[in-house]
């Protein structure tokens, strides 16, 4: 199949996050492209759309076929200028505020987005704190507050506990710390100390031990923290250890953080809504 | 204006947090509305769609008027199912991917889509040795390794550096360390010296002193850390400082935690492209 070479603009008046997320999850159902992305947040003024367009139009020019532009802009009129450009214009509000106008039975103010609050925002705030916890609660570093915490996760160092936390704080506004299960804890056959008030608490991340003997290796090369008979050794004991104390628990091996942290509040939600 | 009250689900083959995230961007548009959420990730079988279908009818039966639908499944057998409900169904893939697909003259994979790799991409490791990094540099912990960072965010307590070093860590995979100015600096009217090597990747975050106060008040209420002639007094000491220094800063009061680290992003894509 041929090589098609594309430039994908996204472009927003906000962050560019969501154009560039949903962008991304439509382009991975084409394989075998070569693509430029080129990311245009905080377009709000008509002079930052002309050089959007202008951008626009030397790319469909130096490639050869038009570029393909998401956008999420809010402002109808900007909107429409970029519509007139020489590229395929997938425009979510165009889409879909449409039909939820007519629905709904009202206008969409199509005043600049802000889907998160910011800083004097209660969600903020949440954030924030969820946050400070995650950081302060990351790798058993501190045992104080860990009664504040939504969730505890546990697992063998490199099994991805870190990531995890820090993104259901950022995404989810929840408190997450994590604790790790060390060699002494198997040695000891039992979790560690600080954890058994909180049991309902934790969760697991469990790894394929040829995985986690790569990602240690990247860390420690040759060591014996990262031969892969001490991996299998120390998931195997932290599976069993959790398997004895009914703590629930997920491999992480491929999924990727978002993944992990969605299942978990998938889990967290089950258990609070009766 | 009458009060309008929904039921709005968000349902995806994925972890469903673009659905969610598109989704508050266009009911953001629309305001005076009650609506109730409803998450449903993972929808990957035959048996969880129609248990989605299921719910969707009920809360049609409950509400009285239909629920709004956002999806973003990829599988067409599984998106038609949910189509069928007495809903209005906002299907992104079903609008852009028909119109990919004549542009690339290809078909799409219409595979359960992976927009972020899981453990085993060089994506996430470069994510997680980022996320590492700027745990381990918050809050000046450690100067060590700072000439490893892409960015070092400084300003005074309670800024916003924490938060916004994990999201630039979390979607950017940039390693972010950050640094307080603390009053000892202003006394001593100078950088602290761990950041003197670095000066070219410093980035000011400064905050209006009436918020800094209501922050701070939370965390140490009735303290002179948290009084308004302090933290006025702190903020134009920093913005004093950074200014002498030639540090680049951005004001964060009225900023959510995702367009401050987006607009540092542009700004240090500036630099980086020549």
């Amino acid at each position: 199949m041929e090589t098609v070479q594309r430039t994908i603009f996204f472009v927003s008046d906000g962050t560019g996050i969501t154009a560039e997320a949903l962008g991304h999850s439509l382009l991975s159902q084409f394989e075998g492209m070569t693509l430029r992305e080129v990311r245009m947040p905080f377009i709000d003024t008509p002079e930052k759309i002309d050089a959007c367009v202008q951008r626009i139009a030397e790319a469909r020019a130096a490639d050869g076929v038009r570029p393909v532009v998401v956008t999420t802009l809010v402002q109808r009129e900007m909107a429409q200028r970029l519509r007139a450009s020489d590229a395929l214009v997938l425009d979510f509000f165009d889409s879909f505020i449409a039909p939820l106008e007519g629905e709904f039975g009202r206008s969409a103010s199509h005043s600049v987005g802000r889907a998160r609050g910011g800083a004097s925002s209660k969600d903020y705030q949440a954030r924030v704190a969820a946050i400070d916890f995650s950081v302060t609660h990351d790798d058993g570093v501190s045992q104080h507050g860990l009664e504040l915490a939504d969730i505890i996760l546990v697992g063998v160092s490199r099994s991805g506990k870190t990531p995890t936390s820090l993104y259901l704080a950022l995404q989810f506004g929840l408190k997450a710390a994590n604790y790790p299960l060390i060699p002494e804890d198997f040695e000891r056959n039992a979790l560690p100390p600080a954890l058994l008030p909180h049991k309902a608490k934790l969760h697991g991340l469990s790894i394929n031990p040829e995985r986690l003997s790569r990602i240690r290796e990247q860390r420690r090369p040759g060591s014996k923290y990262a031969a892969l008979a001490n991996c299998r050794a120390e998931v195997e004991a932290a599976e069993a250890m959790m398997r004895a104390h009914g703590i629930p628990w997920l491999d992480a091996s491929s999924k990727s953080i978002e993944e992990i942290a969605a299942t978990l509040v998938q889990t967290l939600s089950r258990i609070a809504i009766p």
